[in-house]
């Protein structure tokens, strides 16, 4: 595995990856039994599943090219470093989120690490109405421990700009995000497209000027504020459960950016997943008991954050921000410290949800809870309920008071009709 | 000179720096006959004067200690490195405002540069109350450009973040900025020193968690808001002047950091001038005059600047932040977009400027402006006016809407006794 880069398949992999006893160990070394299935769904990677006598194993290898649009996109094989040495920082930052790693090899930007039998895409359960038990906590607890742990309230500074450091190196991926997210939305990119019917919102959108500049003022945020290592992608694509497991996936976008990054996309994708339910249930107490269980996801997820987040400002806070020093160590509370963060924290987490609303309807990447809904006029009613929450969310994230607020007005949206 | 570092000194100086050629075609060959004298007078570093038969030319070696502190307080000489790095971007984005660059040793920690024989520190001139013509201009400009050119409005994204990525090795300098700017002012730590009689002022600082959280706030952004290249020490000791030019000078703490970083420091010292000039001045005749030149300086500055951004913004603006593909290429204007960015940066200099009006007072590191008054009662009631400025520019950034408003503040403060 030492030599040139070379994508695996089916059929060459178990050689290939025979020699490797850290797979080996796992699957079992009688090679010529591997059973190898290629499953990967996404937009960057190879993905296998290999089943020996021993056990089973995923191999993740990244292809030089964007898989989505294919080799006309090439792709350096770095981002599969910054997937791994992402992986190991959330592993330690918050234990037992992810898979357990097993194996890497920086020059075929390749992964082993643990096959997640039992666990399921969440975007697929929650297509099917399916619950999770525990979601919010295992979230709520890791978007907080993972902005607190990377940030310089927690970590050396010397160390946290080291790290900070080596994932502005990850350039290439975040120059996806900066196009995909922040920007191609907002005007008639090329590679974008959109479900019929949306002219009128798109044109609601991309003619104020306000909201674009949320939009970029966001984007220079992204792109510049290093606060803590964010996993950079946390759409529920990157999240697979059981009915009562979570585990974080697919860190490769990982970067240092605003606190408040990951818990944005990841309300937006709660969102969106409520936007779209009435194209999934079948009927409307389905609906309405459904979307009620993924507003109290949202509601619960916020709060265990905060919780956490204010546990570890107590309890962890040896970095250089907001130190005891200032405060505790000379006999005054730093609880309105701690709000002020939090605030800022909000106003973000606040920003980013609307952004990503926007980018999953009118950018390249799509998600399925709305692509799979087949009745386009359908379709777009419910997008547009999403894509004008999102405006609201992007035009007044610093007037929208506490998770309250933001569940009502899901609700009002969801009982809207724009088109 | 390819040896082990070496502190030079003024006899050795000559053999030395004999066979660098770039050094030779300076100031002549015959380096037995040069001239040389140590004028250091910074806190960190060796600087000679060289004269010879053919020139004169200026050696800044780093020192591996503090030399305001000692061989007690260890310093890397990879500041020097910095050093030089942030001159070679400050001549190419705002050509012309350092001296020269003739060489660069890492090794010895070493720059050769343009002697500025006629150019004296602009903190001196404005104690003995000498006024600089076009110091504004070029001042105003110069953040403009650096400021826009180092960021993500103009450049290449990939550059830019390499870059910064770069500079967050200086993670040493960084760390003597977030102690004695950002932390120490605000509780007994153990290098400050103030002049006697401040304790009221300085207990009403200390106990206000407010003011605390904001001075905190303000650190995050310049430990993690990569938005720009910033000088990182741009106070009146770094700037060098005759009567009609202005050059700057000692980037060794240069960041990328938050833009707004540059120019709130600039103005802070020269508030600090400004707050001090009865103790310097012959009678109140004088003092009014000077002091009405520099609430000119401030004012003008500041609009240079805003000019000057203007003008990049609307002629340059080349990166991926507010980019003329949502705004111009639509047939839409950007000046809300501008107006915010701008709004961002006013507040980040109004704070920052209030941070550095407490670090100079009650920090490890004062400036003559009020160290030079012997009278301390006179220098406890100027030096509180000062501090109690800072207060309400930390306090109130979000609320200060313009230059005259800044202004006018200034002249408040100069008719109030808080002792």
């Amino acid at each position: 595995m030492n030599e040139k880069y070379l994508a695996l398949n089916q059929s060459e992999l178990p050689e290939r990856l025979s020699s490797i006893s850290a797979i080996t160990n796992k699957v079992g070394s009688n090679f010529s039994n591997w059973d190898v299935k290629e499953v990967g769904d996404g937009n960057l990677n190879l993905v296998f599943i290999v089943i020996g006598d021993k056990g089973k194993i995923i191999i993740k290898q990244a292809l030089p090219h964007m898989r989505l649009v294919g080799e006309g996109w090439p792709l350096t094989l770095e981002r599969s470093f910054f997937e791994y040495n992402a992986l190991i920082r959330q592993e330690k930052r918050d234990p037992g989120i992810i898979p357990k790693v097993y194996y890497f090899n920086k020059t075929q930007g390749l992964i082993a690490m643990e096959f997640l039998e039992d666990h399921n895409i969440l975007r697929g359960k929650l297509i099917n109405g399916e619950k999770v038990e525990g979601l919010s906590n295992s979230l709520g607890k890791h978007c907080a421990r993972l902005a607190f742990r990377g940030s310089e309230l927690y970590m050396d500074s010397s160390e946290k700009k080291a790290d900070s450091a080596l994932f502005y190196r990850n350039v290439e991926l975040m120059g996806i995000t900066e196009t995909f997210v922040f920007t191609d939305p907002y005007y008639k990119a090329e590679l974008n497209f959109n479900t019929d019917g949306l002219a009128p919102i798109i044109k609601i959108l991309r003619e104020d000027t306000k909201l674009k500049t949320q939009a970029h003022k966001m984007l220079m945020k992204f792109s510049s504020h290093g606060e803590t290592m964010c996993h950079g992608d946390l759409h529920s694509g990157s999240i697979m459960c059981t009915h009562n497991d979570t585990k974080i996936i697919d860190p490769e976008f990982a970067i240092y950016g605003p606190m408040g990054f990951d818990l944005g996309m990841l309300i937006a994708n709660y969102l969106m997943s409520y936007f779209s339910q009435p194209a999934h249930r079948l009927n409307s107490i389905e609906t309405s008991t459904f979307q009620a269980w993924l507003l109290q996801i949202i509601e619960d997820t916020i709060e265990k954050f905060s919780t956490e987040f204010k546990l570890l400002w107590n309890t962890e806070r040896k970095g250089i921000l907001y130190s005891k020093s200032l405060f505790e160590d000379q006999g005054q509370s730093s609880k309105y410290a701690l709000d002020s963060v939090m605030s800022d924290i909000w106003i973000t987490l606040l920003s980013i949800c609307g952004i990503e609303m926007h980018r999953r309807c009118l950018s390249l990447a799509h998600n399925d809870d709305f692509e799979k809904i087949e009745d386009t006029v359908m379709r777009a009613k419910l997008e547009a309920r999403n894509l004008m929450m999102g405006r609201e969310l992007l035009l007044n994230s610093n007037s929208i008071k506490g998770v309250k607020s933001l569940i009502n007005m899901a609700k009002e949206f969801n009982r809207k009709d724009f088109l």
